[in-house]
């Protein structure tokens, strides 16, 4: 019987000892039957997505993870298109955006307009097709606060700077873009870009879903943040240069847009929220039917990383219980020939708010491999497994390898 | 007294849990006393040849043992030609060939002439020299099924495809060779290729061998298989680069002719068969007789890598105590200042019948090695040795730095 390969991805997911937990890790701290004794029989390590102490975003994390390497990477921007279906053309420069709230000094006061969910396609429609000095102006929404824009016309370049301040997530002002090279191109897609989220504001400001979010004392989404620039990506699809099939289970657009980089089927339905709230019951049925079509299906849970941002350890716990959650029904579904990988796209320390470059604990379980001394799935246990510590390239090299595609070197 | 070297190779022994040994993989299963005390007095580690994942042919494996980089890698013709002593000029184009069996339809009965291994010689003479549009062509028999083909003339070119239909053995027509450019060099050296095994195929299905073969109801040797065109190699000699003596036991042309790339003397005999019943206490004798006048020896076992193939783990298991009967010789015959190191040219788990990207098991056993915790040689006690997991270039360069030999970074 043909090999399948099941990966679930717990974003973000490595921790550090948090006190609230007794100077446990969430994943040390969780309650995690499936996950241990998928541990238990099968082997496992630890992953540096790039290096050893280099943090990575989402989007590069996913690369590596669908077997990319650091030099595909296209810029934020258009894998968020390519995650929320959007298609670039030569000369098009996409953007990473969120949904934010600024007052009238400019200042930032929710980088996420309160995390907002509802109506985001009214808001981005109102501001979808504008047209500045010839340029057009295209916004879609993605999950949540998250959308992407693109700026497509004439001599546009994608070294420019972001607006958006980043951490902390209030205080700070909204940024001007500015160009990052002498070139024409960049210092006039810079100045469209600052004309085009001015035109946003003013449309935005008095929008009437936003009069409504004020009035129930809601952030208004009254302002776009950008960044990730980037244009037309040159990467291939690695389900053709392989020859296999993939399909991708998750409601986040950047892991979307990696999958569907590379040559995935996206798999999204409503009830997949990207967040504590989705429906794990759901994303399981959803990976088992697809693994029937397909060699390799992604299943991605997000509400691991935004526990971590908002530095709620408990939060965490329960999101890793959901990750849990979603295993046992997998495991307990799966067809004998299909290996479990799990693993994560880097750390998102609690502490710390932000992804740090600590290595992230990944495990294999299946037919055809090799058993260690390992039974338990967290940071620390996983160090002892029979893996060692190898990247994220390494780790889609072994995934590959298991369905026999990876190239042989020689003869 | 100055340190020695001798490196021991069980070809492809690294492997997956067997359900037909109780679980366990063939160096688990087997016994292995002598090799789990060099574990034991040793330190020892788990290694990928190239990277994690990725499958490497004996060729690439055996080019990272001694010491290079994939960069070098010449193509396998060009390596089997050196293993058989045929020397290249600029200009030939060298193949890795097969003795094989086709019927009259040019389907492949079987890739190896059921294994032949007799008269191979004579069958080879018979179709040395020919001449085809100005081309010689030189054809040498080496182990058993395997030869070597050179074409020597004006205007070649190895950017070829190979005649050989690779897996399944047996049912797939052979293929006719095309360029792999537009070069005119390419399109005549197929062309050329393609007459030259026509008038092989003549010469040998009535050759007096053959008709014998087939009275005995053996496979004839009726057409020869090419694959892996190369050209004249251009790496330096390790031997002469670092300043040592080496010296290699083995009877396979292709770890021969890597050896013989990397300036050490080959050292072969009658009795040394690259199978099963391969005298290994001959090469043992030949081996500590060769440490008298080398810096480093190489003794390799080929039948563990051709158990894998044939899916044999019980084979596998008799191939690995043939090793361990090997090494017992050698430990109790070695001098003191001699450092053994175990490893493996890659993984030939015997479900697959191929290689594969698992690591392999490795071992340093000598003075002046740290002792770590692992008492066992198999592929997961040595997971958790003290070396922890390197690539062959790294293993290379930690021989090379045992006999002080490698160059020191910076100053």
């Amino acid at each position: 019987m043909k090999r399948k390969v099941l990966i679930a991805i717990a974003d973000g997911v490595g921790d550090l000892p948090i006190s609230e937990l007794g100077g446990l890790t969430p994943l040390e701290y969780a309650k995690t039957p499936t996950l241990d004794k998928l541990a238990a029989q099968g082997s496992s390590g630890i992953m540096d997505l790039v290096k050893a102490g280099v943090p990575v975003g989402t989007d590069m994390g996913h690369l590596m993870l669908f077997g990319y390497k650091t030099t595909d990477y296209p810029g934020r921007g258009p894998i968020e298109a390519a995650g929320i279906g959007l298609e670039l053309f030569k000369g098009d420069v996409a953007f990473r955006c969120n949904f934010a709230t600024i007052d009238e000094k400019g200042e930032v006061l929710d980088r996420r307009a309160g995390r907002i969910r509802d109506n985001t396609r009214e808001i981005a429609q109102a501001i979808n097709g504008l047209e500045v000095q010839g340029v057009k102006v295209i916004f879609k929404e993605a999950t949540e606060h998250r959308a992407v824009l693109i700026l497509r016309g004439e001599n546009l370049s994608d070294n420019i700077t972001d607006t958006d301040p980043r951490l902390p997530d209030r205080g700070l002002s909204y940024k001007l873009s500015v160009p990052l090279d002498d070139s024409v191109a960049a210092k006039r897609t810079a100045d469209i870009l600052n004309k085009v989220l001015e035109e946003f504001h003013k449309i935005l400001e008095n929008h009437p879903v936003n009069v409504e979010r004020k009035k129930e004392n809601k952030f208004p989404a009254n302002f776009i943040l950008t960044r990730g620039a980037g244009q037309v990506p040159d990467i291939d699809k690695i389900t053709k240069r392989l020859g296999f099939k993939g399909a991708c289970v998750a409601s986040e657009s950047t892991v979307l847009g990696v999958a569907n980089l590379a040559g995935y089927d996206l798999i999204v339905q409503e009830g997949m929220t990207g967040n504590l709230d989705t429906d794990v019951r759901l994303k399981a049925d959803l990976a088992i039917k697809a693994l029937e079509t397909n060699d390799i299906v992604f299943v991605h849970l997000k509400a691991t990383d935004l526990m971590g941002h908002d530095n709620n350890p408990k939060g965490k716990v329960v999101a890793i219980e959901k990750f849990e959650e979603m295993l046992t029904y997998i495991v307990d579904n799966r067809s004998d020939n299909t290996m479990i990988a799990l693993a994560a796209d880097h750390s998102t320390p609690c502490e710390r708010k932000e992804h740090s470059g600590d290595p992230v604990p990944i495990l294999l379980n299946g037919p055809s491999i090799r058993l260690d001394r390992n039974d338990k799935y967290n940071e620390i246990d996983c160090a002892y497994g029979g893996i060692g510590r190898i990247t994220g390239s390494d780790f889609a090299s072994i995934i590959f390898d298991y369905l026999e595609v990876t190239p042989k070197q020689g003869n």
